[in-house]
């Protein structure tokens, strides 16, 4: 790990991502079969990419029961207690409708109204992620969203996971398709004849997964497109380096391009968890992985003062931020940019990963600066309200028609104008 | 325009201009050139496509002053009226960061923050549009946007309408840059010497403005890329055929691609409704605008129950929609998607165009099934907190470490894990 004197020059910027001409053909290719083929195309995809040839392509009542039969009490019990957590946050995002009332007979107001349907995307392969499937099902059921589609590759067999099949039950996901990639964005963009289109469709994936949701998008709503994942940890000299290394190191086992960066004012601590990023690394499953992480994307960035440290911060505008210095809260007015704030040294990243409540679904490579975290407002939509009434309308009838007018748009102020003429006669 | 009979085959859907190759290729030459040149830039394609030799980019405060001396008091009163009451609809919308804070110590929370900047693009041209500006600059004042850029092309003497300056000066916007087109939404989105980056860039304009939108989007947030507009006025046989002809033509008038469309029960006020479009067309100033789009994109469905009638606006999901019935109140729960709902005879579209408070940058194209008005939440952003006491981290250490390793990140186990050890050594 680079320690590496602050200046002005902080950033995250990493080159994403954005898909080879090649991959980007191929997608199109799936996009347009399953279009014109529906069901077939995703039968014979998934016989193509998979292995798998699927009976049916949603997952049966049967297949949920028998999951349970795979897990063991202790991380039933853990996954319960997260959908608890996360729900009674995302509870707490819910928005109503309102409306304001006038004495003069007019009301204006703003609709709430939740997203017909919505689409999960879980992506499959050698590891299972329940926290996937909570923190993309859960605001749209908490925005009370009507019908959730998840879709997930099935393993050679035409299975998938027993966690991903139990967490999905004890959310009440129904419908569970069997398909994953690019085919799978495209059943629930348009629909097929056993797959219904959906209005929004959500969640991560691989490259293939990421060029079908940018394709469809305008068609149907997505979320973002997920960079790689980042933490920055701005410390003082009162962090313990043993955390903070553990803590970046979390970060860095994501991805060779994850970035796990340290902004501090001690260059004590600075020091001490570089030698402690070492220790632990070596010891790691996946050190190949944070090792190259670490090496390209991480950095101690060492500032004079705290005040040099957030500003840091504001410009690297991370997905996770951890602050662990003496007095963190008093920080928070400060911080303008970030995805997730963690306070203080016992709120380690994991703890908002899978369980706080917040969600994980977060803005990457500097889009804090504009994004927010995946929330219940993403499954619903507003609608303004205008109600005017007959006295409000004579009253605000020549200004309306005035700048009408203004903008030479005759026929807005004649909308106007005709049935002020008729109520004058009156 | 035409009768139809109400079957399920209602659409609003057109074919959006998305611009030819040749169109492309210009806006990405001149967004090349703005990286590379700025200012300089600005005053090049500034001279090629407004004909205009620029002294200074950014209106000048003695510009300001001037252009009341242009704008008569009836308008500047109606401006002021509007100005008013848009600023107090859109502050209902704001909203305020939250926390909750548990008995053990735990604080989960959502920070609001706004924006540090953004830029509201406002078209030139023969017509001045003061309600673009309102519509776009209120809600980003709202949510204490500290900066704000508006950007406009000037005429061939290198000046804005008066009318653009005072609506401008009547709203405290400081920072105005006399640059249109696809060079303004560069300098925007990337800075020059003195035209700083923002963070989001909002408003309408020509495809030019569209593509450039497009292609920065990312590096900033954008709006909507927003199609041509829509109405569907939904009656039944209480409703005044020569009010509603004149809604559908205050939006006809819009532009060739527009749409206007009438949901009614009633096969008389069908009829009738045609007739009166007919004889109001004739004395249009902008009849041939009007006659293209009621001819293209106008229709009259005919619907046997409003049961159906709703279902028809539901899947039409229009940009504006009037409610014109003899209970029109009731029917609001039943409309699922429209961007804005205009209740009642006395409440027009133009009422909301320019007056009433809601805003006017509406979802086009069936998009109201998942987007929003544009609104205050627009221009800021949100970040999850959470701060975790020690007491509540030792309580759930185990069930987090649990779903991390079910993932397979044995990393985020460990940072949760060393902290723990830690803690239960003492």
């Amino acid at each position: 790990m680079k320690i590496i004197k602050l200046t002005n020059e902080v950033s995250l910027a990493r080159d994403i991502e954005t898909g080879t001409e090649s991959q980007k053909e191929s997608v199109h290719t799936i996009i347009r079969k399953v279009r014109e083929e529906g069901d077939r195309a995703l039968r014979d995809l998934t016989k193509q990419f998979d292995g798998a040839v699927l009976d049916r392509l949603f997952v049966s009542e049967a297949e949920l029961e028998n999951a349970y039969d795979h897990i063991d009490e202790t991380t039933l019990k853990a996954l319960r207690k997260a959908i608890e957590n996360i729900r009674t946050f995302h509870y707490k995002q819910k928005r109503e409708s309102w409306i304001t009332t006038h004495h003069d007979g007019t009301m204006l107001g703003q609709k709430i109204t939740p997203l017909d349907s919505a689409g999960v995307y879980v992506p499959g392969g050698k590891a299972a992620y329940p926290s996937t499937i909570m923190m993309n099902v859960i605001p749209a059921q908490v925005a009370e969203v009507e019908k959730i589609i998840m879709a997930s590759p099935p393993d050679q067999e035409g299975n998938l996971s027993p966690v991903v099949l139990v967490t999905a039950a004890e959310l009440g996901v129904e419908h569970i398709l069997k398909v994953g990639g690019a085919q799978a964005i495209t059943a629930l963009a348009y629909g097929t004849e056993t797959v219904p289109a959906v209005d929004k469709i959500t969640g991560p994936g691989n490259i293939f997964v990421a060029l079908a949701k940018q394709a469809v998008f305008g068609d149907v709503a997505i979320d973002m497109i997920a960079g790689p994942s980042e933490i920055v940890v701005l410390t003082d000299d009162t962090a313990n380096p043993e955390y903070v290394a553990a803590d970046l190191l979390s970060q860095a086992e994501h991805d060779e391009m994850a970035s796990a960066v340290m902004v501090t004012t001690s260059a004590e601590i600075a020091e001490r968890t570089k030698l402690e990023i070492e220790k632990q690394l070596s010891r790691l499953p996946r050190k190949e992985i944070a090792s190259a992480s670490i090496a390209d994307y991480g950095a101690i960035y060492v500032a004079e003062t705290m005040q040099d440290a957030v500003e840091a911060v504001n410009k690297l505008a991370p997905e996770h931020l951890e602050i662990i210095t003496k007095n963190p809260h008093s920080l928070l007015g400060s911080i303008r940019h970030a995805g997730a704030i963690f306070i203080g040294p016992y709120s380690p990243e994991p703890i908002g990963d899978y369980f706080a409540g917040p969600n994980h679904v977060l803005p990457t490579n500097g889009t804090a600066r504009f994004s927010s975290p995946l929330n219940v407002d993403d499954f619903t939509k507003k609608s303004s309200i205008i109600s005017y009434s007959k006295e409000a309308f004579m009253r605000d009838a020549n200004d309306v028609a005035a700048i009408a007018r203004l903008e030479g748009l005759e026929a807005h102020a004649r909308a106007i104008d005709i049935r002020k003429k008729k109520s004058d006669d009156e």
